[in-house]
C-alpha cells in the first residue's frame, strides 16, 4: 500500500530492487550472525598474545623449549652438562654459545660420540661478549628459552617443574636465582641478595629479579632486546656483567609486573671448581657486586626511571620429593 | 588558484566554508589526539573482569576482605579465634554464620567488650545447615572473602600473604588446604589427600581442590553458588558435607582451570581439642571420607562432566620467616 506514491514507470522496478535489497540485508545478517557464533571463546589462556605472529608453529614449539648455553674457557665442564641436559623432558635444541674465539668448536668429537637425543647447535663468536647469549638466533624455533650458564647444573626434575610452572607464567622470567634491589635515602640504588636489608613491604624478604642464568623465558624478548638503546650495550660491554639485570629491567617494562617468578630448586649445583681449566667465572671478580649496583643505577637512568617490581612468591612443587613437603601439623 | 573554477556567486561563501570546514576538523583532530593521549595504559591488571558491575565500590573493597565464620556449638573456640581474626590485616568485617539454632548470640558480651577493630556480624539461622555459609550475605561489601572453619587457626602472616596472593589469583580459591581426587579404572572417583596415589602427571603429587575452611575467593562465586541446580543443595543437605568440593567443581567450571592455588601455612593449628563443648568437627563421622567420595561422584553426575584439574603449585613467601627458606647449596 505504501508503494502508490511511486507512480514512476519504475514502480515494479521499485518493488524488485526493494525486495532484493531486503534479502541482501537479510542474508548479509545472518552470515554476520553465523560468524559471531563461531568467533572463538577469547579466554585468559597461558599464552598472552606477546606478538602479533601467524600461528604457524607447530604444537612442539609450544610444548617444548630451546636451552642456551654460553661457554668460555670451560669446555670440560660443557660437554659434562651436555651431557646432562641434552636429556632433559621437553627440551627442542640445544644452542651452545661458542665464545672461545680462535678456537675451534668440538664438533668432531660431538659427532663421533653421536646420536644426540636433540640437535645441538655450536654458535662460534667473532668476539668475546657476555651478551653473546642475548642474540635472537635463527636457529631458535620454540617460544621458550632455557638459558643456563656453562658451569651451573639443575635436575631434571627441578627443570620438568619449572618448565611447567613457565607455562602458566610465560610473559615472566621463571627461574632459581632470585636477586633484588634496595631503594637508598640518597636516591641511589644497591643490588644484592638476601644480605641486604628487605625492602619493607610487610614481612620477609623481596626479590625483584630473577637470573637468567639458570631461567626459563619467552624467546620474543630475545628480539626485544635487540631493540634496546644502545648505552645498554655499551655498559654490557663496559663491565662484561649485567646482561641479566638489563633482561629483567625490558622484562618488568614491557609487563609492568615483577619480571620474575622464583622456582625454588630441590637440586642446583655448581660446578666451577671441577674444572680442569682453572677459570673461575666473572663473579668471582673483586668488583663484581659493586658493578651490578652501578648497572642498576645506570640502567635507571637508561630506561627513564626503576621499573623493577618487587614479589615474596616462592614456588615449589607440591609433593615432591614426597608429600612431607606440605605436611602440616594441624 | 584551484578555486578558480567556483564561478558561482556562492565562491566566496565556498572559500569560507571551506576554511570552516578545516578549522573544524582541525579542532577535531586535536581533539581526538588529545583523549587518545589522556585514555588509561590498559594493562593486564590484578583484577580481571570477573563480573560487568560498575566500579563504585570503595578502594577499601578491593584491599580488604571479610571474613565469613561459621559456627557450631563451639561458641568458647569461636570467641578465641575471634580475638585473633578481629585484628588481622585488612580485614574489614566479620560475618558469624551462627547455625546454634534457637541459642541467643553472644551479642551482648560481644558489645560489652568493644570496642572492636572491625564490625561483627552475628546471622542467625534458622536450620542448621553445612551450606548456611554460602549465602550470598548483604553484609558482604568487599571483593575477596575469607572463610575460616571455627576451629582453625591461621597466623596473621600466613593470612596477610595469602591475600596478598589471592590478590594476584583473584578468580582461583586461595587457602592452605589442598585435597585430590583421583581416577580408578572403573571410572570411579575417589577423593583424598596425600595417601591416595599421585595423578600420575610426571613427578610429585597434585591438588584438585582447596578446601574453603581455610580459604581467600572471590565474593562473586556466593552469587554463582545461588545458581547451581537443586541437586547439589540436595547433596550437601543430604551429607551435611561437601559444601566445599561443590565449590571447587563450580570454580574449576568457571574458569577451566585448577579451581586452587594452595599456599604453605607456616602456622596453621586445629584446636578442636581445645573446645569445652565436647563436640569435635564433622571430619571425625567415620563415613566422612566416604562420603566426599560419594560427593564427587554425584556432582561429577550434576555437573555433567569432571570440571576439577589438577595443580602442583606451591606457594611459599620469599624469606619468612627468615632469608634460609630459600638458601642453596650452591
Amino acid at each position: 500500500r505504501y508503494f502508490h506514491f511511486c507512480k514512476l514507470p519504475g514502480r515494479v522496478m521499485g518493488i524488485r530492487l526493494l525486495r532484493f535489497t531486503s534479502v541482501v540485508i537479510i542474508v548479509l545478517l545472518l552470515v554476520a550472525g553465523a560468524l559471531t557464533a563461531l568467533l572463538p571463546n577469547i579466554k585468559d589462556d597461558k599464552m598472552p598474545n606477546l606478538r602479533r605472529e601467524p600461528k604457524t608453529q607447530s604444537q612442539s614449539a609450544l610444548d617444548s623449549f630451546t636451552l642456551i648455553m654460553q661457554t668460555y674457557n670451560r669446555t670440560d665442564l660443557l660437554l659434562k652438562l651436555l651431557n646432562h641436559y641434552q636429556a632433559i623432558p621437553h627440551l627442542h635444541k640445544v644452542i651452545v654459545v661458542w665464545n672461545n674465539i680462535g678456537e675451534k668448536i668440538p664438533e668432531e668429537m660431538w659427532n663421533s660420540l653421536g646420536p644426540h637425543p636433540v640437535p645441538v647447535v655450536f654458535k662460534v663468536q667473532t668476539v668475546n661478549r657476555m651478551r653473546n647469549r642475548l642474540q635472537s638466533f635463527p636457529e631458535l624455533e620454540t617460544k621458550a628459552v632455557l638459558m643456563m650458564d656453562d658451569d651451573t647444573l639443575v635436575s631434571a626434575h627441578d627443570l620438568a617443574f619449572a618448565f611447567s610452572v613457565w607455562q602458566q607464567f610465560p610473559e615472566h622470567i621463571v627461574g632459581f636465582v632470585p636477586r633484588k634491589h634496595i631503594s637508598t635515602p640518597s636516591g641511589v640504588y644497591s643490588y644484592g641478595s638476601f644480605e641486604l636489608q628487605n625492602p619493607g613491604f610487610g614481612n620477609g624478604d623481596q626479590y625483584s629479579m630473577v637470573l637468567i642464568g639458570a631461567a626459563f623465558f619467552h624467546s620474543g624478548y630475545l628480539e626485544d632486546f635487540q631493540r634496546l638503546p644502545e648505552a645498554v650495550y655499551a655498559l654490557i660491554d663496559e663491565t662484561q656483567n649485567c646482561d641479566d639485570i638489563a633482561m629483567n629491567f625490558l622484562v618488568a617494562k614491557h609487563t609492568g609486573k615483577p619480571s620474575g617468578v622464583f622456582v625454588k630448586p630441590v637440586d642446583i649445583r655448581n660446578l666451577e671448581k671441577d674444572t680442569n681449566s682453572g677459570y673461575s667465572g666473572m663473579w668471582h671478580r673483586a668488583e663484581h657486586l659493586l658493578q651490578r649496583s652501578y648497572c642498576v643505577n645506570k640502567l635507571v637512568n637508561i630506561f627513564d626511571g626503576m621499573p623493577l617490581k618487587y614479589s615474596n612468591i616462592m614456588i615449589s612443587q607440591f609433593g615432591f620429593p614426597n608429600y612431607a613437603n606440605h605436611k602440616n601439623k594441624m
